[in-house]
């Protein structure tokens, strides 16, 4: 029997279960880290031990085959307390307010489904109300890398659990950042879906128009497959929306990095944080990436509307009967801020939608000049001290670089990139526009997969870095180009035009005859012939689907596209040539490639 | 030189002008026909004679090529005057609230850019708030069917001035459904656009979220030929959209129109309009389309939120400061409706907008089974009288079948489809998801253009209608398939699949040679050959663009995609195959085709 692998990445839990393990041990062992990080603020409910043994067992009674099946198979996860989890109470970190659902969000349910075992329900900033993660009947959840300061929040306890090596991952909410920020402040992986791409059915609201399911992970990799398994359209969440598939892709060519200049850096102080923040730019240019100031104050006048304007009416509109009937049951700080929200006018909440449509329109230019942000996930690292002694405008400053990314329909990722000099963790969040999470988690998964970290706080090694291979997009198809559509020449524009990228250089099996056809621009027509052919030089294009029907809208006889057969033995889409197009067009193919003949051409 | 022509549809104006009208000429017949309808009740404000006399000097003046460039040369049309025009004054039917636009709005100047020329600005219903046009201290814009009953509104003097033949078209907004109900009052063609179509920039806000500039016009065509110049993302408007342009297209096989049931039929007494609508859809059934009777009720409650709701707050966020100062300057109606906006809170606007969201999610269900709806415009044909003595109830009474429209952010159009027994006007708005105007404008020009009615209240002949040809939609590729592809053979549902639909079949020149493929499916390789070649049938599929590169990706060699010579000399993307493919590959030419020689083989 494998031991209990020390590290629950994915990866050491798929290997050791491949080799046998029985998730029941699994479940021991997250009793024992429970046990030993010694944390009574991290937990607000768990199952009983018989209910996760049971559970274990109809795990490991599953034939090889179904296992295999199970993405997730025996990964213990943990659950932020304003998610439903059925058998377990909801409370938002109010007890007053407890209820037990009948059902589990869409979220839990489908990583049940897919094999994953709820371990307990974490602490929370009350009513997910806060970014500090204080702001708890239940406690302060300890921070797992200095217990003087905050562990973040408002998804405090699902950061702590994941940092402490006891859950594998955990899902927390993000409404004005709840899954970032505790992600900086514990060396975590953050990440906060695109709004709608993960259902909020079952999940209590705080800003329904703004509130995401987030993913704590120790990798991005690991996030990655979590968000595959959560993410879908869910026809009963009114705000779910339907995204086409975005896949992680590698680091790309020419990448343009958006940060914020001189003025729009705020560490509030924390000079260590602004250093760790400059080192980390360099790191990231160097891994290869333009940076590119730009000017923030539109993407702040968005995060001001979030708490100054009347978007705090959508937390009393979720909670308002009992803010009526129990104000006294709130934490002070959390009904200070929601119950005056009543005062609120829907001319207010009109005018501020105006203005934020405004704003989104100016801050939308950003993504003409870069591809994605790189902002400090935390400003500052307060203490919990700090935080108390001043708990509204510590929380603001929080959210400096979350609190607009919602409201804006943004993706987002935090990822950690190094230890500061004072030991703490330091990270970045990449933001990107709404539908690009796999882009971010491409660019993430390079950063924090060779920062060389431990995972979390957990001391352990992170898993090697294994870099993705250089496939063509999705919803692209390769396509291998000949002639005048190779780089630089007279028809290229027709596929740049229709944003298809240059993937690399190819050849033919050795079974083409290359002949110039009459016409301009001149173009080649390879016809198959097998014996006696030539190989071809040629470029492979990624197309996008839409593209290709533009394309070969364009494509004059007698060439059109089929297949190709090049010299590593692949098969794929290119041009090709009805042999009646060729007659009397001069053979070329002792050229090797169109660039020659061109060349002896002139 | 010409005469004015008797019928300001644009088809009529372009003949007279490309024969040598001058557009004074125009002016002048404009002038007059505004004195003979008599009626001091319709426009609220007009360019001087000298202004307009100028306006049209300049168009007079370009070179032929000049004019020949304007799509909309020397054209009158009227504003609605909530809508911006440079040089004269905006009252929003509020003489008090007036003020001096510094520029026109993007849709006024992109008109006249086009060769508009406005005649002036037109009564409405106050602060186009009713669907009424008896709102207003201008007074009453006279029916021009019959001067007991409303105009409608609240783009009643735009509507009045198209109807009596004194402007081309006009432009109008369209809320609620001020760009509809005032069509189907006068004999109209009332096209809605698809919220973020066409700006809203220099329009007065009546709900900033759910705003149009619509159109009137005689016909559909002359509509979409307004719409084609008016419409288009403007930076300026913070709710202008990106929309995929869908051309109108022909009336389509297989429609499905969704009409609402016994039960969701309400013409609130009005047995004569009860009976026309009834015979309209009999009609459209006649034209080719299967009545689908869908349950309106999820649309009914999206309605009752809007005047209900708290989306009367944009109403008061409008002209709040106006409200505050000046209150007895409003008209005691719209004051009623309008004012008490103020104690709307935020909770409840956004309580209401979750509400709108969870019934949007219900209503888009309709759209799988059906492609568009068809509902009475107006359900009874109030009389002024009656409004009077109850202008809440019979305003809310109106808006039936209007309502709901903009919140779901559909696209709509009004078209006259008969006169009743009464020989008042009646007609039916066609109903569509958001961005298919086009394909609304393909139904209604048929269903208007063989109405055989004269041209709103003028008397004059509708133009002859002529069907639009058979082409492929917009961003399709025409593609021919000889095989496997053919309608209910085995590979067909590649295409269904990708949303391809099938315009026709076909046949190619004699100039090939079909062979069949080993291999499963059997696929027929067809090889161009020139002299000896046989003509073989296909069917011709348009294909979305997107969907041609999903197909190629999935074209096994030696076929591929490029260009075929068919029978009436026309050259489409289609089949083609490499020779080498087909070495060994039985010639089955003689057949003709390939389900003849399936037909054979079996």
């Amino acid at each position: 029997m494998p031991a209990v692998p020390e590290s629950f990445d994915l990866k050491s839990l798929a290997r050791a279960y491949a080799a046998g393990l029985d998730p029941r041990d699994v479940i021991a062992a997250v009793e024992a880290r429970i046990a030993a990080f010694d944390d009574p603020a991290l937990f607000i409910a768990r199952p009983d031990r018989a209910t996760l043994d049971a559970r274990a067992a109809a795990l490991a009674a599953l034939s090889v085959d179904a296992r295999a099946a199970l993405p997730l198979y025996g990964v213990p996860f943990a659950v932020k307390d304003n998610i439903d989890v059925a058998g377990l109470p909801t409370t938002a970190a109010c007890p007053d307010f407890a209820y037990a659902p009948s059902a589990s969000a869409t979220t839990v349910a489908k990583l049940e489904a897919a094999g994953a075992i709820v371990i307990g329900k974490t602490n929370l900033d009350q009513f997910a109300t806060g970014l500090v993660g204080v702001r708890s009947p239940y406690g302060v959840p300890r921070n797992t890398f200095d217990p003087a300061r905050i562990p973040g929040g408002s998804s405090s306890g699902s950061a702590v659990a994941v940092a402490a090596g006891i859950a594998a991952f955990s899902l927390g909410t993000d409404t004005a950042g709840s899954g970032r920020v505790p992600a900086g402040l514990n060396n975590l992986v953050g990440l906060k879906p695109t709004p709608g791409l993960a259902s909020t059915t079952g999940v209590l609201p705080a800003c329904r128009t703004l509130d995401c399911v987030s993913i704590f992970a120790l990798t991005v990799d690991d996030a990655t497959a979590v968000l595959d398994v959560m993410a879908g359209f869910d026809p009963t969440d009114a705000f779910s929306k339907v995204f086409a598939a975005e896949k992680q892709g590698p680091w790309p060519a020419g990448l343009r990095l958006g940060v914020p200049g001189a003025k729009d850096r705020h560490f509030f102080g924390d000079t260590v944080g602004e250093a760790a923040y400059a080192a980390a730019l360099e790191r990231i240019a160097g891994l290869g990436a333009t940076l590119v100031e730009i000017d923030f104050e539109p993407l702040f006048a968005v995060a001001r509307l979030l708490y100054e304007g009347p978007w705090v009416a959508e937390r009393l509109a979720a909670i308002e009967e009992f803010v009526a009937a129990k104000p006294e049951a709130m934490h002070p700080v959390t009904r200070a801020i929601i119950a005056p929200a009543g005062a609120r006018t829907a001319v207010e909440a009109f005018k501020s939608l105006y203005k934020l449509k405004d704003l989104a329109r100016i801050a939308e230019a950003v993504w003409t000049s870069v591809d994605a942000l790189v902002v400090p996930t935390v400003p500052r690292a307060w203490t919990v001290a700090e935080v108390e002694a001043d708990p509204i405008a510590t929380n603001s400053a929080l959210g400096t670089y979350t609190n607009f990314v919602n409201l804006l329909g943004l993706s987002a990722l935090a990822v950690p990139v190094a230890l500061r000099s004072d030991g703490f963790p330091s990270g970045v969040t990449l933001i990107g526009e709404g539908g690009r999470d796999g882009f971010l988690a491409g660019l993430g998964r390079v950063i924090e997969g060779t920062s060389g970290l431990p995972l979390g706080a957990t001391g352990k090694p992170r898993p090697a870095f294994t870099p993705l291979a250089l496939d063509a997009p999705a919803d692209t198809l390769p396509l291998v180009v000949f002639g005048a559509h190779l780089s630089g020449l007279a028809l290229n524009h027709e596929l740049t035009g229709c944003g298809a990228t240059l993937i690399g250089e190819t050849r033919t099996a050795p079974l083409y005859r290359m002949h110039a056809l009459a016409g301009a621009p001149v173009r080649p027509g390879l016809i198959r012939v097998g014996e006696g052919g030539a190989a071809i030089k040629g470029e492979i294009w990624a197309v996008p689907f839409a593209g290709v029907g533009a394309l070969l809208a364009r494509i004059a006889p007698p060439l059109g596209l089929g297949t190709v057969v090049l010299e590593d033995g692949q098969s794929l889409r290119g041009f090709i040539c009805e042999t009646a197009g060729v007659e009397g067009a001069p053979d070329v193919s002792h050229h090797g490639g169109w660039r020659a003949y061109l060349a002896a051409r002139a």
